[in-house]
């Protein structure tokens, strides 16, 4: 059963093969960009799968077709930060933020202690209503790391969820000190990289997570500082799962050196950049992304990472949501990408790329469209690319079912 | 036919008679919150009625039940300045600006030549595709500008599809001296005040606007300078209508001064004030509304005007989107709440009544959830109306159909 899809005025492919066709726009190789474009699909769901890739005046014949009425399609997005296992409401802790409490990451425990009351079908249901809410709005890959259960059986249950969902789970046990920790900080991170990640590692005898990740971060005192975040990365390394870190968000600090330094496939945040921080990250090039979540800064009235001279600079640039009840409950790439273009001087090119194919590299996945690949695909109600920071705002896309 | 709405875990009346069960958050009392409430609506689309409002524990019996499943309900967003009637794409220009080109008011040509260009059907598409997705974002009532015409056929016929949407129209043949008339602009303002002003208030035996609008804007070649402005504001008041102002954008200007003099509705950007302005604006409270328009300066990246400035001194403060091809082609009133809230120094129920009681003001309209009111109402896909800004960018938001 194949599908041709045709109608498309634009179509990012992410390939650089693809610079045959390209236009004025200097963004256009980035993206790899096809106008008057038709798609070949075969199979359905998430088996569907590229068959064939070009113009649509040079389509093959399919045993359907589906016109896409002069919209823009591109890869869907991959979000490769999220925090989607959570209970509870922490809006009102926005709301005071929004007129001047300081976020230090305290309030993470709000989310913990609802966390853990909650039954398995509740936070089951809450993840499953997020990652639709996501796929309303074009993302088709997401990662979602663990980090409010903050027991072994609450992080393992955490962790079991998110894999009904996505194979991208992330072990964060290293997100806070628990509150029943406080007094003894080194008890809790042994616990984090013995048993816990004991546990992750051979739960039903194959690892709950793809990766580890910790909030590396001196500037709060529940977050864990640069010989921690060591010690539980280089366990994470040992235990066979690639590594993640949360760095560099709320002030300087040993974040981004430390994971280029261990290899990491991402570092995130990226707020606070030192000249030799950009200088790791650009000898990492092609093994550690940055990857920027302004959301985060929105949410938190921060002022934003310097995306442009990371760029500039030779840094592989990545965008993802952060979505999470405390810093970032936006769910949405394309606010990610408006923000990026607005507040990083990042262009509408760089931006989508940077929300598709380098954050697909960042979990280890290629999102090019190209025959081969698996189709996912998002459509986009306009005619190109561009509106997605020119309509700032607005749900224009959406993933395609196939 | 009666339909009792519950399952509403708050609800926002804009009602201050509503204050006996308001809770510890200090905007409950501008917004008439009712948590745990229910409201009774007789007769359907745009002609249902607010019958009855209250707790759900005290609510009256009706020949139909529908329980909104503990979400929050609004009035609709009153999306009081926008600018829908227009074809032709401007995303490039976008991008191109996002890239370091300064706006001026210039491509504004563009769009009226793709509208002029524009056959009836395809203008009254276009209409309605935004109107639609405005109300998929929780707008129910839209004022509409000319303005992309700027010939008399082309204004009142720009007019006219306006009308077929709502009955707030504003003729804005003052918006720019086009490319035809730049040699003579005294030429155009005459068309404007004499032929063209007789047209929309003479055709059809009733006038095709409510208002008359005026780009009041010394900074811009191709906007009015205050002398103008003040005859255009004038000769529309002489017709009958009620009078709007674009002020103070892209820099100092006359027109907020001009707009409180003349006792226009609103006075729309003040993005730059001086305190002889501000000082206006108070004088003026309770005839003539600031309209805050925060998408444009997210889209041209401008600096944002200072609302927390504005509502401390008495100013009325209203929030619209100016939804438009060149400035801001955002139609999403909950992102200028966002922006309001993140940029402007607004509270999340500032914002919020803003985008609802007091644009409605200055549209001549009452916008409170009480017996006899139009049953104008939206869903928040979460528990409270601080969703608005804490979810930014997530479409959460759609008017109720009834
Ligand atoms: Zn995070
Ligand atoms: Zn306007």
């Amino acid at each position: 059963m194949s599908i041709l899809l045709t109608g498309i005025s634009e179509l990012t492919t992410n390939d650089p093969e693809r610079t045959e066709t390209s236009g004025a726009d200097p963004g256009d190789s980035l993206l790899g960009i096809v106008r008057d474009a038709a798609l070949v699909v075969s199979g359905a769901g998430p088996d569907a799968v590229v068959e064939w890739v070009g113009l649509e005046a040079d389509a093959p014949a399919a045993d359907e077709r589906r016109d896409l009425g002069g919209r823009a399609v591109i890869p869907g997005f991959v979000d490769s930060h999220t925090h989607l296992v959570f209970a509870g409401d922490r809006s009102a802790e926005f709301a005071a933020r929004m007129t001047g409490t300081p976020y230090d990451g305290g309030g993470i425990a709000v989310s913990v202690a609802a966390t853990r009351a909650a039954s398995d079908d509740e936070l089951r249901a809450l993840v499953a209503a997020r990652v639709a809410e996501m796929r309303a709005q074009g993302t088709t890959t997401v990662e979602i790391k663990s980090g409010y259960g903050l027991t072994v059986d609450d992080e393992l249950r955490s962790l079991r969820i998110a894999r009904e969902f996505t194979s991208h789970t992330t072990f964060l046990g290293a997100h806070v000190v628990p509150r029943e920790h406080a007094a003894d900080r080194t008890a809790y991170l042994e616990l984090v990289i013995g048993p816990m990640l004991d546990a992750v590692v051979a739960a039903g005898g194959a690892a709950l997570a793809e990766s580890i990740d910790v909030f590396c971060e001196p500037h709060s005192a529940h977050a864990f500082d640069g010989d921690e975040a060591r010690a539980v990365l280089e366990a994470g390394r040992a235990a066979g799962l690639a590594l993640r870190v949360h760095g560099n968000q709320l002030g300087h600090g040993p974040g981004v050196q430390l994971a280029c330094e261990l290899g990491a496939r991402s570092v995130d945040h990226c707020t606070y950049l030192s000249d030799a921080d950009v200088d790791a990250l650009v000898a990492a090039r092609g093994t550690t992304v940055a990857t920027l979540l302004p959301g985060v800064e929105f949410s938190t009235r921060s002022p934003y990472p310097d995306a442009r001279h990371l760029i500039d600079a030779g840094v592989d640039v990545a965008l993802a949501s952060d979505c999470n009840p405390g810093t970032c409950y936006s769910s949405s790439m394309p606010f990610a990408i408006a923000l990026a273009v607005r507040e990083m001087g990042m262009t509408p090119a760089e931006a989508l790329h940077a929300a598709t194919a380098v954050s697909a590299r960042s979990l280890g996945l290629d999102r090019r469209l190209a025959p081969g690949q698996p189709a996912e695909l998002a459509v986009i109600d306009g005619p190109s690319h561009l509106h997605l920071a020119y309509r700032a705002g607005v749900p224009i896309v959406r993933a395609l079912d196939l």
